[in-house]
C-alpha cells in the first residue's frame, strides 16, 4: 500500500515530525507485521530519524549542515533560490528511511521519531510511505 | 528476484545514471506493485538518489564531498590507491537506495534519478537489483 | 522475523562487526531469498557496510567524523555527557541498513561487513533484524 502524505514547509532550513502521520498509514494499512518506508520525492529534503526529547539536536544538526556545506561558496549550481547546498544536504541524509512495524505499531527507539528535513523551504512537501506485510 | 548490472567507471570520482537500467530490471521481473533495492557490493561506491536536470549539482556534490574529506590529509589506511577519503565518501552516501513500483514503474520524485557514486575509480563495478513484490 | 541483539559498547566511540550475529538471524528465520534490514534504536548509534579488511579505514572514518563534528563547538544539545555530535554523526551514518539474501546467505561485496557504529559509548546497545522473504 502506498499513500502520500502532502505537507507544507515555513523556514528554509526546517526539521518536522511525521511520526503520528506514518503511525496513521500503518494503521489504515491494516498490516500487522512488516516494515513502513518513507519516502521524500524531492532532491532538496530529506527523511531522518533522530532525537525527539530536545529539539536543540535538530538546530545542532542544521546549523552543523549550513557550517558544512555553507551557503556562500561558488557552487556550480546556479538557481534563484541558490539551492546546491540543499541538494548536498539532502544528499547526506538520504531521501528515506525503513522502520519496523510489530503488532499493527511502528517500532521506535524510546528517543526517536521520524522527521522531514525541509533544505530549501518553505514550500509544499510530499512525503511517500509504503507499508510492506511481512510474507513469513 | 535479484539481479547484477555490470558497468564500467571512467574517472576517479563520477556519478553515473541508473535509472533507465534498474527501471528494465523492474519491468523484467513483471513485478506491479512493491519495491525495487539498488545495492554496490563496494566499499568505495555508493548509490544516490538526486537532480536529474543540471549536472552541474553533481559536480557540487562531488567537489563538497572533496573539500570534506581531502585528499592529502594523513589517513591511516595507506594502499596504493590512497583511498581512504573514497571509504569516508561511500560511508556518507550509502551503498544502498530503495525506490517504490507502481504499476509496474519506478517511481521518482520529478527532479530525481538513480545514480552510483564512483569515488574511487576508474573501475568495474556491480550493482544488485532486488525487486520485492508488495504481498499486502 | 525481527529479532533483537543485545550487545556492550566499550569506547566513546566505536565500530563493532556484527556480521555473524546478523548471519546467525538470517539462518534461523529460514528464509532463502529475501532482505534483512538492520536496525538501531538509537539516536547515537548507527549501522554501517564498510571495509572489512582494514581497521585503519574505521580509525580513519571515526577521525574524519571527530574533525567534521568536533566535540568541542557551542552545540545547543546540553547534556551530561555533551553527547550533541554524537546525534550528528548517527545522522550522517543512518539508523539502519539493508542486505540481501540469497541461498539464505547475507550477501555482501568481498570487502564488506556490517558494522554498528557507536557515537556514545561505552553504552549497552540493541540491534533489531528483520528478514522479510521475497514473496516473488
Amino acid at each position: 500500500m502506498l499513500k502520500t502524505l502532502s505537507l507544507p514547509t515555513h523556514q528554509k532550513t526546517e526539521i518536522i515530525d511525521i511520526t503520528p502521520q506514518v503511525q496513521a498509514i500503518v494503521t489504515e494499512s491494516g498490516i500487522q507485521d512488516g516494515v513502513a518506508i518513507i519516502y521524500v520525492p524531492h532532491t532538496t529534503a530529506a527523511v531522518l530519524i533522530q532525537e525527539n526529547a530536545d529539539p536543540a539536536v535538530h538546530t545542532d544538526l542544521l546549523n552543523t549542515l549550513d557550517r558544512l556545506v555553507p551557503q556562500d561558496l561558488p557552487y556550480l549550481h546556479q538557481t534563484v533560490n541558490k539551492n546546491a547546498p540543499s541538494h548536498i544536504k539532502a544528499a547526506l541524509i538520504g531521501p528515506s528511511k525503513t522502520v519496523f512495524i510489530c503488532n499493527g505499531q511502528i517500532q521506535l527507539g524510546r528517543y526517536q521519531f521520524i522527521y522531514i528535513c525541509e533544505f530549501d523551504g518553505p514550500r509544499s512537501r510530499q512525503v511517500w510511505v509504503r507499508v510492506m506485510q511481512d510474507a513469513a
